[in-house]
């Protein structure tokens, strides 16, 4: 039986195209991943989840090995609501939706939202997985590049602008990672935030928000888009995987009410009560405040680590942003295909992401790479940078 | 900003459906449960799963709490592909993918096989939530009856030739429960096993074999139509919530190579790496033979009890079938309208499912109401079959 000749029309276009999560090669062992976008393991709190397991289990017994059996579910959504008020985000229990991390949050949104004649504004360079799975649903992008500064609001407004003149198709949806972005660690400026959210209303498009390092700002965060977002155009997502662990697969979506129906109407991996459970009853024994202060010294400590390596020991031609907050320095290296560089750094011990998967177009982003200071500890950190340094001279 | 104008016309379409999950009302507290779907409280291994996390985090520290940290998500799969081979299905690493549930492994399934123009079969009556899953992306259905030895494979056979010969649609998949069906708990036989894969065959048509409640027979459960499928046209799913706990969400689903590659293009939630290690380090200490034997000696015995007290306390022109295994038994109560039923039952303190919603035309099936042994202890079974009979007298 010939399977994929079941497929329809729209799945094949979709399997046209890269198959995903192929940035990167398996790593050698002891490899100092540089490439990772993960929590430092000394941040990950494994004796606390441990503990918040075994006090549930003991006050709930199989309840939360349920379905929907543990009242901790309600609880969790609780504390994220308290938690986006916090940020100015003020929403109901209707206009919030729990997800397996920001990521199924991001699928949901392009299921509800996107079909093949939709078109999708994407910054440039923007994280990987958002353009993979956008490409699952549609091949019609836009693209608009990011510089210090965040999005280039003004480009966009030309491109919107033009397409409207033309009677071109405009776009549904803008995908923006406005603060401590991934790859770049960007911030969007006030001013640049307030012409996007008016750009949205005047060309009726909705911006999708991912704010996975919004919390981790190394001294302040500015405000969420959805925190001044007075016409609603804003879809909020967040999670729990950059400030306390990937693997509890926590996140959400935060939204107008219709739409957080239509997601919730699409999710149907049912409540992982489990980890939701533990979740609450992690959160209940932590002082979160406290959680984020020692997360964003650490990390602000890591990456001036990482900075000064690389002024020591990379040479003159390699540029750099340094970010404010979030997990990435974002690093062009004139003349050099970060791609072939890559497997040589990999034989000699060190790993890096190549700036060409962020982009759309891969043909673009080769004098680039990412390096994450997150993951690695802060000697492996300067012995990695000394290795790059090593190859690049 | 009107959200919903936002929605393509498909979502839209799905969006016209009844809203999911809205079959059962809230259940008063204390109210006996002959309603859920759910394990025995005493057989979910609450202690067992606490030990595993316990040792797993001693073992491993924060890597099962990363992204893809653990080995013991490999080992997982790896035990699933073992207990797939104990029941005569041959399958590789490239033909399963772990999913969140049963429930998930339906949803990518529906994704990458349906659009607004393929035909499904479901059997009538079937599962809820799989109606509600396929309603998402299609709403053409092709109904065909069950009948004590399961789908009424001679009916879809006459079906399908006359749509032949009309030159009508073709169905692309159908959905099948074939042994312990929910609700009606009837297994399908030998004959129609072979019958059914022959008529996919034929007419071209995949069949995704949903086997929830395989391994839970009395005395012993018949193979898999995956295991007697030469030609592959079956995509087989199961799940551990039915045999270890809901609430840990593992699920896969086995397939051909092409197929499973199209599904884990479209899982987008990321590897719940936490509980899938989890179950791995459960698995690895437990006697799942024994474990299987405790759970069919139970269920049997909780079954034996309902139907006792059924003979003993309803009125005679109520009728069922009786289970060789699974969760439930299927109810008719000639000239009684079960949704009406159920507000007075619930009122009296005991809760069943209506028969209505297992049919895609919930006209139908109001005679008829789904009871579940596998959750209430023996006396309660009792008390509610008691009180459902006084509502009947």
């Amino acid at each position: 039986m010939i399977v994929d000749s079941f497929f329809p029309r729209k799945i094949k276009a979709a399997l046209k195209n890269e198959p995903p999560g192929m940035w990167m090669p398996n790593l050698p062992d002891k490899c100092i991943r540089l490439s990772s976008g993960y929590p430092a393991p000394a941040l990950i709190p494994t004796e606390e989840l441990k503990a918040a397991v075994v006090n549930l289990l003991e006050e709930e017994h199989d309840l939360p090995l349920h379905y929907l059996g543990s009242p901790k579910i309600a609880k969790l959504k609780e504390k994220i609501l308290k938690k986006l008020a916090e940020r100015d985000i003020h929403v109901s229990g209707e206009e919030l939706l729990m997800t397996s991390g920001a990521c199924q949050a991001i699928d949901l949104i392009a299921r509800v939202l996107l079909d093949d004649e939709t078109f999708v504004i994407v910054e440039s360079p923007t994280y990987m997985e958002a353009l993979e799975i956008f490409k699952n649903y549609t091949q019609r992008f836009i693209s608009i590049p990011i510089d210090q500064h965040g999005l280039q609001t003004d480009q966009l407004e030309r491109v919107l602008e033009e397409r409207r003149g033309k009677g071109l198709a405009l776009p549904r949806l803008l995908y923006t990672i406005p603060t401590f972005h991934n790859p770049t660690g960007t911030t969007m400026s006030a001013e640049r935030r307030q012409h996007v959210l008016d750009l949205a209303v005047k060309y009726n498009f909705l911006i999708l928000e991912d704010d996975a390092y919004g919390e981790l700002g190394f001294e302040k965060s500015p405000l969420p888009l959805k925190a001044i977002d007075n016409d609603g155009p804003v879809i909020h997502i967040g999670s729990l995987s950059k400030t306390v662990a990937p693997g509890m697969r926590i996140g959400w979506v935060a939204g107008a009410r219709e739409f957080i129906t239509a997601c919730s109407w699409f999710k149907k991996d049912l409540n992982p009560s489990f980890t939701q459970a533990t979740m609450a009853v992690f959160l209940d024994k932590t002082n979160y405040e406290e959680r984020l202060k020692l997360l964003r010294n650490t990390y602000h400590d890591k990456c001036d680590v990482l900075i000064s390596a690389m002024e020591k020991f990379l040479p003159e031609y390699v540029s750099w942003f340094v970010p404010k907050g979030g997990y990435f320095v974002w690093i062009k290296i004139r003349g050099v295909d970060t791609s072939l560089l890559l497997n040589r750094a990999l034989s000699a011990g060190v790993s890096f992401v190549p700036g060409k998967h962020f982009f759309l177009n891969q043909k673009h982003g080769n004098e680039y790479l990412r390096l994450s200071f997150s993951y690695a500890d802060k000697n492996d950190i300067v012995k990695g940078i000394r290795i790059l340094g090593n190859l690049l001279m």
